[in-house]
């Protein structure tokens, strides 16, 4: 098969990553059988200093029939976020109803994570946050500004339509899983309003799904669980904000928070799904050519997964364990001594073998 | 002195450890010359079942003059959050303006972090959370209730007055710190009204003190942070919903959860502040005589330093330390053979030598 991806390599370093996660989804490609058309597009902070806007005004247009998005990152000092990221990030995902964000959390061989004695067994599940709503409302302002009366208001909005559906994706993802677990990330006990409704829809969406077991702990203590007991987790469905939360705090965990990859998903396929590392564009590293490539490969992984190249995924996936292994591979913040290129080139090696 | 303190023992282990709590405070003020006058209050689930509520209509009448509110936890199974949370710890928290949470995060001599090669000097840190507005707010409702368009919606409000009072709170604590280092907890990147005005609070308070250091992470990566770096860290403020993650996910990280002490503080004394361990009423160990009863003894340690005893509060931490050395006087949560009243015994006869 051959599938149109529209790249958006973005700032910083993101424009030295995606050229690597094409790299290593070329030399898969070709092993698979695999093809791919790459279409760039430089949306991006630079772009909206000579133009004025991060994409063009018909940008969504001109990728809605790709296969895929696969993104480095945005944002660069001096632009700021509600332009950079409010201009283009936030607008994919919503428009194109990507309202599922997939992370799984590995402790990959070769990687160590922070916490003591733990191994790879102990750190693998997924958090899946809700991606379009909730606590990241546009709704809300300001009154009396200025003043010592000042206030600001943010209205959190939760839809049973964005709730359900987010459950349902997590528990269909649990049922192929051999652990079939579930966890709900609430906050009945001080959010009064939305959380007891998101507990009143996981109990509701649960029942479509008994061979799926299921608990809820409050995020103040989820996320403590996180460090205690990392192994209690298989799928963690949470709100766009403790999603959000969780998915940097799990990958943290797992020591791979400068690796980890990050799946923007329409599970409707009625538009494309974008797939982006988890770390940022990296200002202070960008342009020296020794950026981690990782995060970004295996963002890709994750893009053939989703394409229905399961095989070739974990190909992927495998290339970057062994490559973990060789520090000469490895760039600078694994203690390796490689640059961006050569990192992404022993990948591409492993995977095509 | 003589102080009088009205004490709450609550639920479940609550009754427990809060006679530990006492016995402690007892021992540490005879050496120090310091008397206090306990006034029991049953306010507690059990209350609700009897009387139907948590606690009487003049409660907090009757507690108002006291010096301080010695609380041992609330909750238990069958009687729901909205009813035993926001019928009495909320209340107390709001009305009487203990706008203040306060919450240590150190890794004790004796203990163990789950984080690989971290000692004392390591992780010594404050959690100073905005305690009475934010995101725990009652404005909210559902739209469509019952129906397939149904939605919560949740508003959070953040007032100049109480944003900038729990910032100069948290730069007055660092002030008297050797680092004198606040950072601040944000989303402003994904929150666009209340946490850029936070963001811009913080700019503006942070002015009045330019002896103490300052910087800001969102909130995600700030728990990443706690995790990968929790040396960085002096004074940490946040909102009331981070706070709450913050500081339960602070003392996981210094293995101190079972045991952690919470302040919940008036700074201005119009009322009465509440010392109450962080750890909940755990109904399955209830009864037993096994808990824990260091969370309750730290607290009042809390209690001590407000009410202006600094050295009789150092005593009592140093007290906690010498017994978490002796797995004879430590209860089986932490490895050790003690029930609660042992190991409150032999941490009272440590405070008063
Ligand atoms: C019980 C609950 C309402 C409370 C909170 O979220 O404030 C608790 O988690 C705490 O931190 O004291
Ligand atoms: C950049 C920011 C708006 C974004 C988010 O909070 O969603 C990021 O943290 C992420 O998780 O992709």
């Amino acid at each position: 098969p051959r599938y149109r991806i529209a790249t958006i390599p973005g700032d910083g370093i993101g424009m030295e990553v995606v050229p690597e996660g094409i790299r290593v989804l070329e030399a898969v490609g070709r092993r698979f059988d695999i093809e791919f058309q790459w279409d760039h597009f430089d949306w991006s902070c630079a772009h909206y200093r000579t133009h004025g806007e991060m994409m063009p005004d018909d940008g969504l247009a001109r990728i809605r029939h790709h296969d895929a998005i696969f993104l480095g990152a945005v944002g660069f000092p001096g632009v700021p976020d509600h332009v950079s990221l409010w201009g283009l990030l936030i607008p994919i995902r919503r428009q194109f109803r990507q309202y599922i964000a997939l992370r799984p959390v590995r402790l990959l061989r070769g990687m160590t994570s922070p916490l003591a004695g733990r191994t790879a067994k102990d750190i693998d599940f997924y958090v899946v946050r809700e991606n379009n709503e909730g606590e990241y409302s546009e709704v809300g302002g300001r009154l009396f500004r200025g003043t010592e009366r000042e206030m600001a208001m943010q209205e959190a909005v939760f839809t049973r339509t964005g709730t359900d559906a987010v459950m349902r994706y997590a528990f269909e993802l649990a049922r192929k899983r051999p652990r079939k677990h579930v966890t709900s990330a609430t906050k009945s006990n001080g959010i009064v309003h939305t959380m007891p409704f998101w507990d009143e829809r996981f109990a509701s969406v649960k029942q479509a799904y008994p061979d799926v077991s299921a608990d809820q702990y409050h995020i103040d203590i989820l996320a403590a669980h996180f460090v205690m007991n990392p192994d209690r987790f298989d799928v963690v469905v949470a709100s766009n904000l403790f999603g959000d939360i969780l998915s940097d705090l799990g990958p943290a965990v797992a020591g791979s928070l400068g690796i980890a990859p990050g799946a923007n998903i329409n599970p409707e396929r009625e538009f494309p799904s974008m797939f982006e590392p988890v770390h940022g564009s990296a200002p202070d590293i960008a342009g020296q050519g020794i950026a981690n490539p990782i995060g970004q490969i295996w963002s890709g992984a994750m893009m053939l997964e989703h394409l229905g190249h399961a095989d070739a995924a974990k190909a992927v996936v495998d290339a970057i364990e062994t490559v973990l292994g060789d520090p000469a591979s490895c760039t600078r913040d694994l203690g390796g001594t490689a640059s961006t290129r050569e990192c992404g080139a022993a990948i591409a090696i492993a995977a095509a073998a």
